[in-house]
């Protein structure tokens, strides 16, 4: 095989075997494909597209391309192991809420996460918020946490896809980012790599996500599904709505507080519906022939019952953190300023730019502009009114944390110009858009 | 600028503005971009093109990242320089005879010539079956030459257009060799780094040429002159045929021979033709207000008279060559053992594939597989029919000359097979399809 010939067949339309896959994926990882002719080759798939097969056995092969975990025998024997995957988003908190969730209801969760960067915020980070907690485990104390807690979220620290750290940093510089199969290939290499036997994907949708349109949202979420099923896996996805930001925090000791609150049975509406039904299912591909009511009244058992709030507390007790900071959210880092965002008209709330008040929030501190910047914890938005409420002239839409005067200030007057207002009333947003499954039914 | 922004922009489609593309290849140059990206971005032009003012912007910003040659004060005041420009074929030895004729006709002419790669054949290469011929001239002993002679062809060795060196090396292991606009910018800009005022391009058509069809023959002959126009050329550009070799000598001795013939009077139609044009094309371009007929009158007295075989001649002396061998042809290297190919059956000549015949030369010794590769050259073969002739059951098609009977056994063999019989009559080939000049307007 010859990577030049490979690249000539993707630029004149043909479909690449798994071979010739294969050898180019390992050939990226081993040096002995050149970068320049991985970037031509990302570039011709990026106009040429790939098929169902063909992007399969590129995910494949990048998921073959570094180790490749498997958590069976630190999970109960039989026991299914659910992952979940988020697209991303401002104010995506719904990993904090949804794995002691799914862990309540017996399920695994042994996740390994990111940090942020840009206007999303990473899981990781968030958790940081808790004196002493640490995502740094190696993979023997992951196995026990997993076996006693049946919950653990840590760094990634084994070597992962590694195909596509290499290609994702190349596509980053070289235009070849916004191609679908590349884009699944990338999201669902790490997924297999990590071993889940189940994945339920949240696909992101509107101004605030990557995909923009219903359209490009169902095509990417269905090519994942076909892939994870494909390489033997079980897959939903949601296609879920991110055109305002997610419950009513951004910001990453402010996610916090509102996460637990939301395990306490309360929380945004938005947040909490949301994470019900990422929840529910992962318990429903997590096995036990559940009907769809079932997996949600048992998801939401796991919270009214104060099960899911335990197993949070045990969760970040265990990786180190302090827990009186669980129990009294009070005691979360919290910064000096507090300013208040007030609304110089009245009407309804007709659109809230998440990016811009994800941006705002970078600006306050609380996320990197690139790999490796400091973070502020403490700073952030909370706001007090979503798309389809009113508000009144002198209204707070929202409160500012901040470090200081002059930061907070600038982020208030950004956030309150995120907001558009309309005199006539406006009907809040759908939480979840679709439900996509293998046999390619689309629901709700 | 970013690199980023430029690939992005050139893959969705938009025209890149001259300021950019003098980003782009500068920095390709400096190495400031990185090869994957200029990898990616050729794989973008590829499939988006290139408008004509981006390809001239393109071509001028290569041929302004090195040296940019100016003959000017090494030829009498006021005189026009003309060059000219092969697409390269088998049996092209059209500038042995064209540069002798069109110096005759008091035309300086100053050549930078390559040499061969695969099946094509390089003028330096084939000059240097003199013996002590020598190209490796300094630029000092080149204007002199220049001077003196009128005449004078040397190898490369001015740093011209170093962008088009770095880019066409990629382009060769990237899958982008065929575009259009980055073919076109590639010969331009050696071309106007070299410092004509007047370019001829004989751009091949057919089986054997790089250029299948007429159409796209056309699209590269009228995007160059339109590129040289812009960037303040005279161009004439003549699509000819190259569906058979040209001529009927193929290897670098036999080729010097014929070409020698050609400037005695003699040699083959279609070759005496080609190169009538060629010359006639470059004494329009070199002033003087001629009509076609009086220009062609003028090539034509220039060979009859002698004058053009004496230019050779003296040419030949000045660098170093043993001018006994162009008084006697019989004295060039001449391989051992001569073969004659027999047709085995009897009608008339439709076809004679070019790349077969050029590549069974290869096999003789008689080319570079790989730059670098050293040449025999003795061998090759003299072709006794051409498109259109009758031939009878047993004659020769050709005789092949080699360095040993099993070599020589196999390419008559080979070349045999490169014949195509048909029992009608077959019309010869023309031999010039079409003249191209600037104002769009194409004749004959």
């Amino acid at each position: 095989m010859n990577p030049v010939d490979i690249i000539i067949k993707k630029r004149d339309g043909h479909e690449l075997t798994p071979q010739e896959l294969h050898y180019f994926v390992d050939g990226i990882v081993s040096g002995h494909i050149p970068d320049y002719q991985a970037a031509a080759w990302a570039m011709a798939v990026y106009f040429r597209g790939m098929t169902e097969a063909e992007t399969t056995a590129m995910t494949i092969a990048m998921a073959e391309s570094g180790e490749q975990l498997d958590l069976h025998d630190s999970v109960p024997p039989g026991a299914v192991i659910v992952d979940k995957h988020s697209s991303g988003g401002v104010g995506d908190k719904t990993t904090l809420v949804v794995g002691p969730v799914a862990a309540a209801c017996g399920l695994p969760v042994g996740k390994m996460s990111g940090r942020g960067l840009s206007f999303t915020g990473g899981t990781i980070d968030k958790l940081e918020s808790f004196t002493g907690w640490t995502a740094e485990l190696d993979e023997e104390r992951f196995r026990r946490q997993l076996q006693k807690a049946g919950l653990v979220v840590a760094a990634q620290t084994a070597n992962l896809a590694p195909a596509d750290k290499i290609l994702y940093a190349l596509r980053d510089v070289t235009g070849t980012v916004p191609s679908l199969p590349l884009i699944a290939a990338s999201i669902m290499s790490k997924k297999l790599a990590a071993g889940a036997d189940a994945i339920v994907l949240d696909v992101k949708c509107g101004a605030g996500a990557f995909m923009r349109t219903l359209d490009e949202a169902r095509a990417l979420a269905r090519l994942m599904v076909a892939i994870g099923e494909r390489a033997g896996r079980r897959m939903t996805a949601l296609i879920t709505q991110m055109e305002q930001p997610l419950g009513r925090a951004v910001g990453h000791a402010l996610e916090v507080r509102e996460a637990i609150e939301t395990l306490r049975g309360d929380g945004p509406e938005d947040f909490r519906l949301l994470s019900e039904a990422v929840a529910s299912e992962m318990v429903l591909l997590g096995g036990g022939n559940l009907s769809r009511e079932e997996a949600a009244e048992k998801v939401r058992k796991a919270v009214a019952s104060g099960a899911a709030f335990e197993k949070f507390r045990a969760f970040v007790a265990e990786q180190g953190g302090d827990v009186r900071q669980v129990d009294d959210p009070g005691l979360l880092p919290a910064a000096p300023v507090r300013l208040e965002a007030v609304s110089e008209q009245a009407g309804y709330v007709q659109a809230i730019d998440s990016r811009a008040v994800g941006l705002a929030v970078v600006d306050l501190g609380g996320g990197r502009r690139k790999k490796g910047d400091a973070i502020d914890l403490r700073v952030g938005a909370v706001l007090h009114a979503k798309t389809g409420d009113q508000v009144t002239h002198g209204m707070s839409l929202c409160t500012v944390y901040a470090a200081n005067e002059e930061a907070g200030r600038s982020a208030a007057a950004r956030i309150r110009d995120a907001f558009t207002l309309a005199d006539e009333p406006v009907a809040p947003l759908p939480v979840v858009y679709e439900r996509i499954t293998a046999d390619e039914r689309t629901e709700e």
